[in-house]
């Protein structure tokens, strides 16, 4: 099963394409889409869905993972922000991709043990989680993180938010295992 | 030159095409994009965008009017209302069709001569001013009378705003003349 993730933004979307094959996952790719800063709104907003379209189509991941809006600081980025998230949502399923949310919170937590996770722990842990040589640009750590989120917990993650001490510890447990291939 | 209105919504996304031909305006055909209630935000997205699309590229408009975005009432409606309005840009740039925005107040006043003009009064002047046989529907109304709004002052009436009376009234006389076709 191929899982995308994606950080829908208006200057730059992270996306972060990985693997799961036999209860173990790869990292297949990941990149950033910045829209040309000249453009005006259309276009750039034009740029990201067939940008996103066309790595879609290339790359057939079965589902994308989004990060679930919960508020908005105000309503002008709010605003901004769901701009490029209508043109990314549209995106996906005119790929004909299944899309889920998941929230900011529970992937920080999942990815590394702490709800409150900085941009560059987040950049470390994606990077030696998927044993990547680099740590990816923070976008596309945070789409990658969102994928191997889904990928460990499944579809049922999407409820498990705020359950407790013990899920969350056996959710890090989860997923280390996961990606480094031990039996759970 | 053929313009289409626009009025982004995630229920329904009103339209409305006009043409402009020596100097008169007539009616080509509006309606309200409904996204299927059941189905998830990212398919109700792809919907709009598909469907905006397909009228883009049947009818060849040259350019496309929004609205202009001020200030939403609150983070949870800009958001709602800005996925709407990504998937309807991108689409509008992906058709190749310009896209110009106006306020709202600017459209009432030029359609009706009153800057806070209700529902009802838009659909019955765009009824009138463009002899159609009943009043169109409040989002196909609000997108037709974008798009007379902008064939009658042009891409200068993004600057027109707040200029004045002896504006706002010239404003009304040139729209009464041109949906008329008596000479300026």
């Amino acid at each position: 099963m191929r899982v995308l993730g994606v950080d829908p933004g208006s200057q730059a979307t992270g996306y972060g394409l990985i693997e799961r094959v036999d209860g173990r996952v790869r990292h297949v790719r990941h990149g950033v889409l910045r829209p040309p800063t000249g453009a005006d709104l259309a276009e750039r907003l034009r740029f990201l869905h067939a940008g996103l379209l066309a790595i879609v189509q290339t790359e057939g991941p079965e589902v994308a993972v989004v990060e679930r809006v919960f508020l908005a600081a105000n309503p002008r980025s709010a605003l901004v922000l769901g701009q490029a998230r209508g043109a990314i949502l549209a995106s996906l399923a005119a790929g004909g991709v299944r899309v889920s949310e998941l929230a900011a919170r529970q992937v920080k937590k999942a990815v590394t043990g702490m709800g409150g996770a900085d941009k560059a722990q987040m950049q470390t842990m994606v990077k030696r989680l998927l044993a990547l040589d680099a740590p990816p640009p923070s976008d596309a750590a945070d789409a990658l993180a969102l994928a191997l989120t889904f990928a460990q917990a499944g579809p049922l993650a999407e409820l498990a938010v705020g359950r407790g001490r013990a899920r969350r510890r056996n959710g890090r447990r989860a997923m280390t295992a996961l990606v480094t291939g031990r039996a759970r």
